[in-house]
């Protein structure tokens, strides 16, 4: 008999989220028994004690593993049995697997935006890197690069406490290589970077510009952003058009999805075809309705 | 995009069910994505107030349905927002349908035995039937007996209480056509009977024998076991050799499944089909450990 795979979603305003197709899709296409559920939280369940019945519950129903988001990443966290290495040094997680009763915390955004430079920027110069916006995702690149083996970080944000906060987090093994700024400072810093990472919302349907003036991009300088939606954000069109090489949303957004299958499953993601199903189904997104021919 | 089904069994002693693989087949053959899953209840789990959380919990985590078996089926009655009318009638549910939030209770086991003898016993003469065993299965029985327009009902167990609460349970539109007895009466009551069913355990691997004696057995008969472990119970086996119309305890067991599943599908079930996958599986239980080739 074969083996089945049931994963979920806990989260608010996930609705349009794409894990679910992302997901069942690749279960499909390995032949697996695969179902993924989205369970959207009205805001009592945000409580923790709803949060925990409701993770007892998704353990003693069956499910092999959940993904978490806003805005549960944090309160989600000590919920867990154990936390992975990388889910513990950052405090937050997007990923719990469930094996014989038992919860394991893990950050599937920090290995995903990891994963997603290796795939789409390898060899890109990690010495000097200009980080804007320090909430959950940026902290999540700040770790996926401290990982990779990053130099110097350049933490952009508005609010200089939150960056201090990012860096805090990053513990002694990236010591003495982070520095925190407010925006202003972002044509001295980007005219010496080697790399870029957008980590704010700016360049979604609902924050439209960019975070960076377009002058301040060169040639040297890699761009990654985090928004996908769309896919070529004013920041990438800015980049692309100055040459640089540059790394969209889908990277680090397929990546935290194929490695959550990963985990769920023991099996390995087949990337490339989720990269493909992701921008079938961002393309599908953007048609405007009553255009499906 | 597709559209998924997630679906469980409650229950106790349920690992060896093969209702899982029989619904998860049926959504391959069809090409859904669904999973089936088994949740064994703990002795704790079985009281009513952690039913209903987890039966809630169900719902919240986007189960589509719910198969329910023993020990559960009389107490998760009261638990559900709605019952069909054959459920209402019965006082049981083996099934849960959740839609939009809401659970519907239905009792497959009463519309599964009865498209069984549709299949499996076309024309048989239903005016005169002799049935063994009056507890929960039996009562499913006995209710799809008179759906199928079933004239007399003799309904046979060693506590007469038994008897009279399954016959109680058919309410008027049965009235005057059951009569209780103990099992000495079976020679007299089969020498006259058009129909038998064994509703009891006996003829399974850990209750074996026969509820019947082989030499009350006619070939003016047609016998029905619900009995499925092995499929071929010391009962069928003497019936087929006296030349009577026999009916397995596959019958009951798949159509039960297949009107579950559409139930939560609302697809039409192949149950050609799934009545060869069952055969598979019980087959499969048979080979001894270690002789798969």
């Amino acid at each position: 008999m074969s083996r089945s795979y049931l994963a979920g979603l806990f989260g608010q305003g996930i609705g349009p989220s794409l894990s679910p197709e992302l997901h069942e899709r690749e279960g499909a296409r390995q032949d697996l028994r695969y179902v993924y559920r989205s369970i959207e939280l009205d805001d009592a369940q945000l409580a923790p004690e709803r949060l925990r019945a409701l993770l007892a519950h998704a353990v003693e129903l069956g499910f092999d593993g959940l993904n978490i988001t806003h805005p549960v990443k944090h309160v989600m966290t000590p919920l867990v049995d154990d936390l992975s290495p990388g889910a513990a040094a950052i405090g937050a997680i997007n990923t719990v697997v469930i094996r014989d009763g038992s919860t394991t915390g893990h950050n599937t955004d920090v290995t995903g935006f990891a994963a997603a430079v290796r795939q789409g920027l390898p060899d890109a110069d990690l010495d000097d890197i200009v980080l804007v916006g320090a909430g959950g995702a940026g902290t999540a690149v700040a770790h996926a690069l401290a990982d990779l083996g990053a130099g110097a970080l350049h933490v952009v944000d508005t609010d200089p406490h939150r960056a201090e906060r990012l860096l805090a987090t990053l513990g002694p093994r990236h010591a003495g290589r982070g520095t925190t700024h407010t925006p202003d400072r972002l044509p001295a810093l980007l005219s010496r970077a080697s790399g870029l990472v957008n980590a704010t919302p700016m360049g979604m349907a609902a924050h439209p510009g960019s975070p960076v003036e377009a002058s301040l991009l060169h040639d040297r300088l890699w761009v990654a952003d985090i928004v996908y939606r769309p896919l070529v954000t004013a920041l990438v069109q800015s980049a692309t058009e100055r040459g640089c090489r540059v790394l969209t949303g889908a990277g680090m957004a397929v990546n935290q999805a194929a490695d959550s299958f990963e985990l769920f499953t023991g099996r390995p993601a087949s990337r490339a075809a989720m990269v493909a199903d992701f921008d079938e189904l961002v393309a599908g997104e953007l048609q405007p309705p009553g255009r499906t021919a």
